[in-house]
């Protein structure tokens, strides 16, 4: 899936300076590659939390970890993103060899393998069918693995669309049966339950590839890349609306950048009749849905009569249906017309998962934020090396557009760790003592700073709010003398103006700030701390 | 730093299959472009929990995670590395256009960055500095961050040198004092600690970029360029041998492959004064190290006595040793002589830890681990972007070599988590009933999966066999009749065959294979569990 991004902070356009090549004498400019962009502490700590709740439900269903690399060479990868109306477009690629930027000779240096192509991953599902088919022999089957790590885009960025992105990832290989499928919807309800979404604000759709393929039996679209071009165009339904997609399924389209896409040249009842099946909201077009799996799969069955791979796939849907039902998870799973992925591989069920409780912007706008989790059957993607039936069924995790959807929904509020105690130094000639001090802290397992820089004890205060400091240690030359260093409360400290009553405000302010002996550091710092704890 | 990788399994050749060019009709061969690895599960968890550590010791000393892209704009990474005779080489490179494989018409589609060069990441650092220059108004200065993740050398692979390979940083920016770079060699040590690691078992030796540029004005090393190329070919002794380096010092060096390296061309008596500072083992030669650091910087000063930079060096080094020895960390931490960087980018203190217990390889032979975390000051990496002095020093820890160096020292045996219950499926219409088994095992938070095969009941007790499943759960016909399931504890079954004793064989027997009724499943599961905690 396309990830999904916080707006924020996305570099969409090139950098002031960006154009003036770099000479000796000139400085580079500090900036990003568009559609690149630096994740900070808050979020990422959100995000590291994440990321341990998906892995434990993934253990909990027997899934086992592989980490393959961030490259492989092109024709392993293949070419199965959407989006790509022009060859080679869609992945960053380069060459293996050491001289790639115009001066190879690789002739002259022996390596013969200077002109094959690498291309960084753009899913983790690609590189999993090429381990797959590396390693068959050797794996136990049917393989449960999960997978989580960057994967890259090599597209147009935008708000929200990022040229890189995390993917968390599920796949079963080596099980035909339908029961896989089921287990995977079944592994992303558990997961999204796992992080704090009820159960009545997400819903995870499921298609099939085959089901749709029957739809275009029906509306005579023959040829396989009409086909796909079909589905693509759909599957961007939500994006660019229901007029521009009737453009691109008919006799294409011209965008407001002036970029034109040929159309797949479709008549109107064709173009009618697969409208009909996946339903187009903004018309007041319904789907094929029904009130429950049974009524849909009716109204599927009924549009698909004529086609028998269409109905093939109508009965899969069913046995995965009644799986989900036996396991207790209708609703939460449920059969959708309407779900149509645009990856080329997909051969079976198709599924996505959206969180339904409205989500709004900064500004209170509402946002439609998209799947958090897609996936779907592909028996063909180990084949392709093999020449051997390995069928494979998987679900991603866009991990950023899910931790959007989380913080929107008020899960992630704040960081969960605290600042660290901040040392401050007074005296610059005794920092070994200051810095004894912070490692005493350290190693009672308080997290705790020496302040490295130049400045005076106003900044560092300033330094240590900044920091979120719960207290700060201080040592002047007249507490050195008594053998005594002051500790300043600083979150009790800021609550100090807003106390009215004299006698109240003396209390606290003694509460406050206080003096203890050197060896009584650890023990009064924890005293602080224990103020504190929510 | 270079990663060390475990050995096993890195394709340094070419695939069999890879020259032949895939067409259309031809399938690809599944295969990784050399130098890259995949990482398996058991691997894969050892190397989770060490993040974990490494992570909560990172935190402890204040340091906040930050997460920059793979890539970034090739000028404002700069070119620090090492082992770079040629232009261009050391990095993967491509650009930033839609179409970079030959076919470019960046101007017709009106976009003018197209021939802008990226680059992947080669360390943490390059990134970090970028970040600062974009960044610096907005944060809390001193900046402490971590931040763990791949990076990339465009470099010729071989045992033990990947092309992708895992780096945790810590890096300090806007503290000029050597404070800090105390802090970073004391923070090494608390992490290897923190990792197992006994204190008697590693060290982490410092030494001054500007002391080996007072050796190098000694020894009359003038230029830039040859100062540089002298450190880089110095950090090479443990890779080649002493033989190897004089040569490349003097007059250069043809290696075994048939590559020519120029020498510097220095004269033997700068050599020898170089070999003599930082010592050379295999021909006998002491470095300038003494016993305990006040003797090591007497040596040191000694030598450097004619230069001022040397001196300072020296000067830093003699304060860094006072923290330490304050802090209790002195032995452990210690000014060696012999450390050199070859990353052009270093600008005072550089540091290096290594194990000290003998490693060795399956056959039992010594292996040279090299250093397990390596860092140092780097005071003009921000500068280069903004023109203003932005003081920064940092540690990296080689993720998977120190992860080698730990299971070489025993302390990562066996994965930590256990193989999952196995769900067998007798009765492939009641796949149902199956599935909602294996649910109510995950929902008791066990570990459980349902076998998604085709195969028989043989074949399945293989595969959980296969699985390191510590029980299987059965359920044919005739228990299915009784309202029953039987539980099989595969650990204590293995153990039976060597049961002489037919009484306590009988009984063993009875214990490893039982019936229950089918809501007593989870109990009974729970109850097998709990026989093998260890």
């Amino acid at each position: 899936m396309i990830g999904y991004n916080a707006p924020q902070r996305v570099n969409t356009h090139r950098a002031k300076h960006a154009m003036s090549k770099p000479t000796k004498d000139s400085r580079p400019t500090p900036r990003l590659p568009r559609g690149l962009r630096d994740i900070e502490a808050a979020e990422l700590r959100q995000q590291q939390d994440m990321l341990a709740k998906i892995r434990a439900v993934y253990e909990l269903y027997g899934f086992e970890p592989l980490e393959t690399p961030a490259f492989e060479y092109t024709d392993a990868l293949g070419k199965f993103l959407p989006d790509q109306d022009r060859p080679n477009a869609g992945v960053f690629s380069f060459q293996d060899s050491n001289e790639v930027r115009g001066k190879a000779v690789p002739e002259a240096r022996g390596e013969k393998d200077a002109e094959e192509w690498m291309s960084l991953r753009y899913d983790l599902t690609a590189p999993l069918a090429r381990y797959v088919a590396q390693n068959y022999q050797d794996m136990p089957k049917p393989f449960r693995r999960y997978a989580v790590g960057p994967v890259w885009r090599n597209e147009k960025p935008g708000p929200g669309r990022f040229r890189q992105f995390t993917q968390f990832d599920a796949d079963t290989v080596g099980a035909s049966s339908v029961a896989a499928d089921a287990e995977l919807c079944m592994l992303a309800a558990d997961t999204l339950e796992a992080l704090g979404v009820p159960r009545d604000q997400y819903v995870i759709k499921v298609n099939s590839r085959k089901v749709l393929d029957g739809v275009l039996d029906s509306a005579r679209v023959t040829g396989q890349m009409d086909r796909l071009a079909v589905l693509r165009h759909i599957d961007k339904l939500d994006r660019l609306g229901w007029r521009a997609v009737e453009l691109l399924l008919g006799k294409g389209r011209t965008d407001e950048s002036g970029d034109h896409t040929k159309g797949v040249g479709l008549d109107q009842s064709a173009i009618d009749e697969i409208a009909n099946f996946v339903g187009v909201e903004e018309i007041g077009v319904s789907s094929a849905r029904g009130l429950g799996d049974a009524a849909t799969l009716a109204n599927v069955q009924m549009r698909i009569a004529g086609s028998d791979g269409g109905l093939t796939g109508a009965e899969e849907l069913r046995m995965m249906s009644a799986l989900i039902e036996a396991a207790g998870y209708n609703g939460r799973i449920r059969i959708d017309p309407s779900i149509v992925r645009g990856l080329e591989y997909y051969t079976g069920p198709v599924f996505e998962a959206e969180l339904t409780a409205p989500i709004k912007d900064d500004k209170g706008q509402p946002i439609r934020l998209g799947a958090v989790v897609s996936g779907g059957r592909y028996d063909g993607l180990v084949e392709r090396f093999t020449g051997e039936k390995v069928p494979a069924t998987g679900i991603s995790i866009g991990v950023s557009r899910l931790l959007f959807g989380l913080q929107r929904l008020g899960k992630y509020k704040d960081s969960a760790v605290a600042g660290p105690v901040v040392v401050l130094v007074l005296d610059r000639d005794r920092i070994a003592n200051y810095q004894t001090m912070a490692q005493a802290l350290r190693q009672a397992g308080i997290r705790a700073e020496l302040y490295l820089g130049e400045s005076g004890m106003k900044a560092q205060m300033k330094y240590a709010d900044r920091r979120g400091a719960p207290c700060a240690v201080i040592q002047g030359g007249d507490e050195k003398a008594k053998g005594e260093v002051q500790i300043k409360d600083l979150i009790l400290g800021a609550t100090l103006t807003s106390i009215e009553d004299r006698e109240d405000y003396l209390k606290k302010q003694a509460e406050a700030q206080f003096a203890v002996k050197e060896a009584d550091l650890v023990d009064a710092v924890r005293k602080v701390l224990s103020r504190h704890k929510s």
